[in-house]
């Protein structure tokens, strides 16, 4: 098994970050190529994986990897990509034909599974993706940076031990459950979540004028689909 | 002119960093959609311009905008953004039906196009595109961030004057002509240039070891070509 894993090569192929039609040519190509998907799946009710699998063209073999739970604390992590690893060695091992992962958005951003691929001793082709980042300033229609200006992608925990440096005028954050704009009340923000679906839900303003009215919609559309993939941009408002 | 101009709304169609295949099937579907396409064009044997123009649907108008040449220095550039605009809000009034302008790459990032869109007083729809960043990602086959880690995106100007912030692991350069890469010597780099195409170069390693070979091959692919455009990744080697 590992000595035909260690030399096998598998396709990760960026779906985009929620519309299906942000799929690009060369994914839908790279599918059409495939003898066999792995998806990732978190107990049976996952929707994004049921959304993926939706893109799959006819005759494609899927193979489910149930997704191992998650505990808290660095070991526990640990523990977690150590057991992604060895199942994902095992069920490509188990597969002949050309194999890939699909990922949500870009799997270049804030994406573990090229990681744990490599991890498990295969190669990969990367096919890149729609980003969230991306997407978020396509539905409202703007920049992510402004000219000539930087712009920081963390995640919500990083920005709030970190804090928001002077020299970036701009702050793109991927993961947040703890609403760490809160912190920045003179900001601009743009928030989005469920990106390019037809959940989508857009809200952007002074941090001050909108927090409450997005922890609200947040909370409430959290509660209603039972999860949140949420981003948001932070704009200071006075470059500075 | 102006009254209708002000009203209007545009397409910003993002096709992607170079391989054409990159394009999303939205954009396809928005490009099947319009009446004409907006290409700005330096010149006439603009590389970019022709590969844009081959990407249009047979029966799409082309309306090519000469791109006014730019100085340097801050006056000489807002009045080259300024002229920019008023030939926008000129060419879109000229013509009737729905019109797009195509982006390289994905338009919200370093693309001052939507900015200088709304100058002119349009409306913009976005369709997102596979940013530099995410192809010279795919291209390595790595992701951009480490685990958990922050991705700085910045130009070589802003690398060069504000530092490698101590929290930020990652930074991607967008624009680049001064080799700014070279202050970081410990680095590992992962440098790219027109990516996603025939001409695409790719090189990685440590800074300190690679940095004159990247230096010898952009300038010889820059006067082979006539142009340039790279994109690199520094990664700290001991995050820190």
């Amino acid at each position: 098994m590992g000595a035909d894993a260690d030399t096998r090569r598998v396709w990760v192929i960026g779906i985009g970050a929620g519309d299906p039609a942000w799929m690009t040519l060369a994914a839908a190509r790279a599918l059409e190529a495939v003898d066999v998907v792995f998806v990732f799946q978190k107990g049976d009710d996952d929707e994004l994986a049921a959304a993926r699998r939706a893109l799959l063209p006819a005759g494609v073999r899927e193979v489910v990897i149930e997704d191992p739970p998650r505990g808290r604390g660095a070991a526990a992590v640990a523990e977690w990509r150590a057991r992604r690893v060895a199942l994902v060695r095992e069920a490509v091992a188990a597969e002949d034909g050309e194999g890939a992962f699909l990922a949500w958005g870009d799997p270049s951003l804030y994406d573990g599974l090229i990681d744990v691929l490599r991890e498990a001793g295969l190669g990969v082709r990367v096919v890149p993706g729609i980003s969230a980042v991306s997407a978020l300033a396509a539905q409202f229609g703007i920049a992510i940076n402004r000219v000539g200006g930087s712009v920081l992608i963390t995640s919500g925990r990083r920005l709030a031990a970190d804090g928001w440096p002077d020299a970036v005028g701009d702050v793109v954050v991927m993961l947040d459950a703890d609403l760490t704009f809160r912190a920045f009340p003179d900001a601009e923000i743009y928030w989005g979540a469920y990106l390019g679906t037809p959940d989508e839900l857009l809200l952007s303003g002074v941090v001050a004028e909108v927090s409450d009215e997005i922890a609200r919609v947040r909370s409430a559309a959290r509660e209603r689909k039972g999860w949140m993939f949420d981003t948001y941009l932070l704009r200071r408002v006075a470059p500075g």
